[in-house]
Order: structure tokens, then C-alpha cells, then sequence
């Protein structure tokens, strides 16, 4: 087992979301884990959730860095939970363990997690998410995917090109 | 001296910007400190140093939450460094350490700030910088100035107003 | 695959060591592989290097809870770095991660680690490690083991026990 | 006002102490305040609560780095509070930012806080507080010193030494 070598993923999005935005986190998920990827997300409900359950239907491996202090807020399809208590700041943390981001919808939790992989140069694919606006002519790398599919197939050609 | 009790205003920006934004950000940590607040800010270049020379110069007091391991780091304004070590997860910190923080111009790292700030409930006022268009109608609270005096006077009341 | 019900034991010691302190640890990870559980380390040089190849040697899953702010420092037997540019507190989410902890030698990092996981209520078994002697009588619940066999037997015994 | 030239000393010891442990910690920070110094520590009760009142009473600032995510929680000592949310990990960040720490009796809490100052090599003085024996020959730089004042005058002296 080679897991070293798997793509590590994350998937960014709302703890809280309607089904549709749900099933969409879910095939993402599905689809990191038919590649063989890793999930990186951050460990609880909504679009979490969704990736982790989608994750698992594939076969493949979740990791949830939590807020909190105990492994057992994480959501019932993460196999392995990082226990942070750190709570906004382990967004931070996120960032840096994924190749590639993928923001699905999301509020201002998930702004900033764009926001700190683009500071980083981690790409991020954005799914019906945050359409920025600079000031002053900073380029803007988010890469807009229309499907689950688009999303997975631009992250994962991403990662593996660097 | 009631230290505990003043105001503690955020000014965040980038570490590299145009003679001008350093005028604002000078003018605004300079009328911070004449009305008795503390400021908080990233203790380095750019706007994080002109806000803090702004405030030495109305005889206030600064404090600079640094992202790596040694005070050095910190511009030659900053009277409290908190050396922190954490990278850019240390911007949630400078972010709950303040009651309101004033966004100067500013890219992705100050965009992490901003969000961060308005998941938590704590007031953003905007200066020339970012224009948020967030998906789902998330109401945004980013409250623009269209000068320093105007963006210290909005933060200050919003503060004493809690 | 169910991962999540593996049990996570954190193994601590120094990033440096003695090719028989070495020899210790990566029979510790070798045991913790072969029963199935998944090896949390500091993901650098030393005992988490030798703890990670003993892992990988028993087909077991290694994360490193890594300090710096790139995958690129994990040792070559980490499967999943966790990238947290936290410096020294990224300790403290090995400590929350890990259900149990074993210490092997170590100076003052594995001190600190020691003193966090007893602190909240982790299982610590030393190897060779530390002998504390507490002030005012603090209750020392470090449980010292003669063998890698025995560390790591006692160990999984306290986690199932939980 | 030259705030930033004032020495930084960290006071760490337990949140809940007998009272001669509390008068202690008061004196310490009260002669750290008469020094002109700035006390840094964890902004709770106990020694923490102790030593800001100290520094109070002599006309200095306290700075307190708070592991919650309200600066509610502060002492009513503490002059600015450092609202950080990151529990334990507060603990690296307390370290960094004092120039010499002073561990008055204390738990598991302040041995991790012992153990991160002499790995980063910032001294330790201690009253009543841990007698560390470690494993294999590493030097043991705290310096016990007998009375408050003796505390004070060491970390002092060491601080200017530098």
C-alpha cells in the first residue's frame, strides 16, 4: 500500500446545506475515492459529511481535522479524525495538507479557506461557490467546474501536473 | 491606567503596498491611538507598519501578533509583540483578539481575515478593498468607508455600541 | 474498510537518537501495525521515522503531524502527512489525535508531549522516558514498560478499556 | 512611551492554587511590574490571576493568552487580553512570547509550558515547581531560585544578559 503517494484532496464547503448542494459534495467525494484519492475536510456535517459518506461508497480514505477536542464530533464517515481543539484556525491546516482544494457553495468559514489557498498557490476548483472580486488587480486563480466530475477531473489533473 | 478597558481595533492589510495605502493605514492607527484604542495588527511591513507608526505617533499602544518564532520579525512600531509561530493560522488570532477590525486594501490574506471575522460575528469596515459577492445570499456585513477618520469613527461606535 | 475504528496510538520521542533507541521504536510501529491500529508521530527524523517504518513493515497507516508548512519534510514512511506550520503547538494535536500515547527517550519536545497528554486525560506509557517527579503530589499516571511488546500491549489494552 | 524596549516575562502555574501559592505568584508579578516589566501569561485564575493583580498594583500590564474564544474569560487583571481559541496549543504561544518564563508550582499544564521554554531555549526559573530527572543526559537549565524576588531578579538579570 503506496497510500504516500495518493493525491490528497480537500473539500471545502458549509456544515449546513440543502440536499442538492449535499448529493454534489457526495459525488465529489465518490469520485476522490474511484481515483484513489485521500479526502482532506474538515470533519463535521453538510458538505463534510457529504464528501466523507461519498468517499467511503468509493472505498477510499477520509481524514477530518476537527475544531474541537474530541474525535467524536467528527461525522460517522471519517476513517481517520485529527483532533485539533483549535477551532477556526485548524482551517489553516486544511489548506496546507491538501494538493487541491474543492469549494462546494459555502459561507464565510469557506472564504477563508479559499482565500488562505490561494495565498498558499494551493489550486482551488470552485463549485457554484464565492465569485471574488479583487481590489486593485490581484489575479485570480479559482478555477469555476460546472460538475462533480469537472471538479475532481480539474483538481486531480492539477496535483498531479506540479 | 485602565488598560483592559479600551477598545481594541484590528487594522488589517498587505505587507507590501502603494505610499498611499501606507498614508491611510497611518492615518487610521494614528486616530486609533488619539482616542485611547489598542491596536491589534500582523506586526510586520506594509499596512501592518504604518498602522502601528500612526499610533505611536498619537502616543498609543500596538500589538503585533506575529506568524513566526522570534519578536525580531516585528516592525519598529510594534510595542507588544506576540510571537506566535503559526503561520497563517496566527490571522484567526488577530482576528478574535479584536472587537472590530478595519480592512485596508489588501489580498488574500487579509480576504482570510475578513472572513474569518464576519463567521464570528465581529464587525468589518472596508477600505477600498474587497467587493464580496457571496453565493446564496449570505448578507454581508462588510461596512465601507470612504476614509480613514470615517472607517476609525464607524469601528469605535460599532464597538461601544456591543 | 472500516479505519475509523482502528485505534490511533501516538508515538513520541526525539528527532535524533541512538541506533538503539531507533531499533526500539520501530518495533514499537511494527507492533502497532501488525494489530491493526494507525501510528500517529511528529512525521520527521528519529523516533518517528523508525516508528512510521516499523509501521509500514507490518502493512499498517502512518500519519505525521508535520510543523512545518510542506509535506515535503514527512520521513519516507509517512502515508499521510498532516501539514500544520503550527512550529512546537502542533504538538498538542498529536496529543488530542492520539487515544493512547508511547514515549520513547526524548528531551524536552517528548516532554512537552508527556505533560499535554496527561494533562487531558491520555494514556502515556514510557519506554525509557522521562521519571517524573511531580510538586504537591499530582497523581503520576505514566506507566512504564521494560519492552516494545509490553509498551504496546498495554497501550491497546487502555484504549479498548476506554 | 517605549513599550516595546520593556522586558517580557511569562509567569506560569496552576488555575487553581492554595493560598501562600497565590501570594507568591501576586509578589512576582507585582515586582515584575515595579521593574517596568511586562507580564505575559495564560490570563485565568490561580497563579495567573495572582501575578496580573501583582503587576496591576505596581502600575504595569499584563497580557493574558487566553485558550477560549471570548475574552470574557480574562482575569479581572488582565489588561489586554490575546483571545486565541486554541486550548493547550496557547500554551507554545505563551512560551515564545515571554524573553524568560517563571514557573510557580504547577501541573501538567506548566510542566508542557517548562518543557516548550528550554527546548526553544528560553529560560526557566522556578519556585517550588517541578524537579525534572531526564532520561539519558540532557542538561537541565531551570534555575530554582527560593523567593519571589529571587525569581524576578533572575529572570531579569538573564533578559538584559542577552
Amino acid at each position: 500500500m503506496e497510500l504516500r503517494q495518493k493525491p490528497r484532496i480537500g473539500v471545502m464547503g458549509p456544515a449546513l446545506c440543502l440536499p442538492e448542494v449535499y448529493n454534489i459534495a457526495r459525488e465529489v467525494g465518490y469520485l476522490i475515492g474511484k481515483k484513489g484519492g485521500i479526502l482532506i475536510c474538515g470533519g463535521r456535517g453538510g458538505v463534510m459529511e457529504a464528501s466523507a459518506k461519498g468517499v467511503r461508497e468509493a472505498g477510499g480514505i477520509s481524514i477530518g481535522i476537527l475544531p474541537g477536542a474530541s474525535a467524536s464530533e467528527a461525522n460517522p464517515y471519517i476513517d481517520i479524525p485529527i483532533v485539533t481543539d483549535l477551532g477556526n484556525a485548524r482551517n489553516a491546516i486544511s489548506v496546507l495538507t491538501s494538493q487541491a482544494i474543492i469549494a462546494i457553495h459555502g459561507s464565510y468559514g469557506t472564504l477563508s479557506e479559499i482565500a488562505l489557498a490561494l495565498k498558499c498557490h494551493t489550486p482551488v476548483v470552485g463549485l457554484d461557490t464565492w465569485d471574488l472580486t479583487p481590489p486593485g488587480g490581484v489575479t485570480l486563480p479559482i478555477i469555476y467546474a460546472r460538475t462533480a466530475e469537472e471538479a475532481v477531473t480539474t483538481a486531480w489533473g492539477l496535483i498531479l501536473a506540479e
